[in-house]
């Protein structure tokens, strides 16, 4: 079967390797769509990073370069041993939709005994520390546990955002907020990962959300779900924000750029006691403003990937809403 | 009298100026003892910072340098106008020892009505931000409701360390920690803030605490109060953090002292989850650590000062604890 590989920094080759063999409570999935990751993006560019290499294998697959890219996907499943389950407990069936959740975990460490599995001490995600489990290629094994079941009357090409619309959830789960009726949030950077809390800010309620995004595709793309999209290339953002908050600044701050000037505006737009979550992955150093920051007793979250819950909820409303 | 006045860095002079006049509201206080702050350091050595310049005078009292320094003191009343009270209300008369809570604020911003009165949008201190009211000198004028009442009991020698006391608790505030009894703490630092923190720590009970300090005398000064004092010259902090954790780490970090290598020790030394608290000014950059912080979801939290609630409780204590 094709397979798209990462062999190092430019460097991804489609090349012909063997199908698959399911190992015990694998099911075998026809992949169908997948998503590239800013991830993805950056190990192109700068990697490998996460990406295991022969000096420091994947803790958990013993896995290294070269590796089969892709962690946002979706497929029918091909094959399934008697009794396997999905995520949920469903009983899974040849020729189902589904969509992977696709985190590795050790399921022993501190952290996993928690429930916080998404910072295991040994976290990897298939696409990324498996070197032939990933989901840019035509077929891919995975634990049975892994598959969240959709129905049929979901578009598979688009359900392969449920990844990065969970990275988006998790998000707002670590931000604190429980309410966000009453709150003021602007999101800076309108990328896939930007849109993706938008989309979740609006499912939670927020009562108004502000975009600031330098690119005209990307504004437009945006404008439906955010009450005011500003361009920091034309105007001050934090001035704007302050403005519509009767002086105050915003709630919370969602970081979905990771660049300087993002994050400066951000820090500059927060209300006194104001959240910042950091949910992209920065190129360069994260250097804080430091007058900005203390003067204002500014909390700083960040947030990786996902845990069960916001996966498994994501799947729930994303089927919800269709 | 007599006054410590700054000028600018390196340039603090004790000169003869007028004894201030209690405007209305005011009583004038003997200053018996003040202590001297890691932000007078820092104004001393790189200043002006925050202290204000003709170009930018204080937003509140419209002064600029020179400023009297001093916000940690004490003293005795010596001119109390009828029916003045102090903070909690109490009936002030001549002679009676006071703490004095030095911070200037508008009660009028969004913050101030808050109560949130340590992030006020035009925050003070006398001491840092008022030409003619500040501790370093033989008279004070400060508005009544500054004042707390001591007992003769208390040495004013020490009560002056009240003010430092509250910014630790202000810490422990911050964190969003409400029960410390099963928590393991490091403190990064062993100066005034660190030993500050060491002493809210064991008064709200924290299990275990742990110090990360290179000087001798420090650790001798922080070994009564910490369960283990750690030398970061001379061991690799995380490391032994990890060793008496059960290798998970420690649930959280306050850094009162500001400098890159403590720091790193310090999130890498916090738990997947944990709280990192930055109580210290720092006069370079802070880079996040961005792998380390991550990947842990860790929660960085900045402390400014201490709000009324804080300063009272802290009194309180102090009192109590006499």
């Amino acid at each position: 079967m094709r397979a798209a590989r990462f062999y190092g920094a430019g460097d991804v080759r489609v090349e012909d390797i063997p199908e698959p063999t399911p190992k015990e409570g694998e099911v075998l999935i026809d992949v169908k769509w997948g998503g590239i990751c800013g991830s993805d993006l950056h190990e192109y560019i700068l990697g490998p990073l996460v990406i295991p290499t022969k000096e420091r294998p994947h803790a958990l697959t013993g896995d290294s370069m070269p590796i089969t890219l892709g962690h946002e996907f979706c497929g029918r499943l091909s094959k399934v041993p008697t009794g396997a389950k999905g995520a949920g407990g469903e009983e899974l069936k040849e020729g189902m939709p589904v969509m992977v959740d696709p985190r590795l975990h050790c399921r022993a460490c501190f952290s996993c005994h928690e429930g916080a599995t998404n910072v295991c001490s040994k976290w990897g995600f298939l696409g990324l520390h498996s070197a032939d489990r990933g989901g840019f290629a035509e077929k891919v094994a995975v634990q049975a546990r892994m598959c969240y079941p959709l129905p049929e009357s979901v578009d598979l090409k688009d359900a392969a955002l449920i990844e990065p619309l969970a990275v988006g959830r998790r998000a707002l789960t670590v931000s604190g907020v429980t309410d966000w009726s009453k709150l003021t949030v602007l999101v800076v950077g309108g990328g896939p990962v930007g849109l993706a809390v938008l989309f979740n800010l609006r499912a939670a309620g927020a009562r108004k959300v502000f975009l600031s995004e330098p690119t005209a595709r990307r504004q437009d793309q945006c404008r439906q779900l955010a009450d005011q999209v500003f361009n920091p290339m034309q105007m001050k953002v934090p001035d704007e924000c302050r403005k519509l908050t009767d002086e105050q600044g915003v709630d919370v701050v969602f970081d979905c750029a990771g660049i300087t000037p993002g994050m400066h505006d951000g820090m500059a737009a927060l209300k006194p006691k104001g959240v910042y979550v950091n949910v992209a992955g920065w190129e360069g150093p994260l250097t804080l403003p430091m007058g900005l920051v203390m003067i204002k007793e500014i909390t700083l979250k960040m947030t990786l990937a996902y845990d069960d819950k916001d996966f498994g909820d994501t799947v729930k409303d994303y089927i919800a809403g269709r």
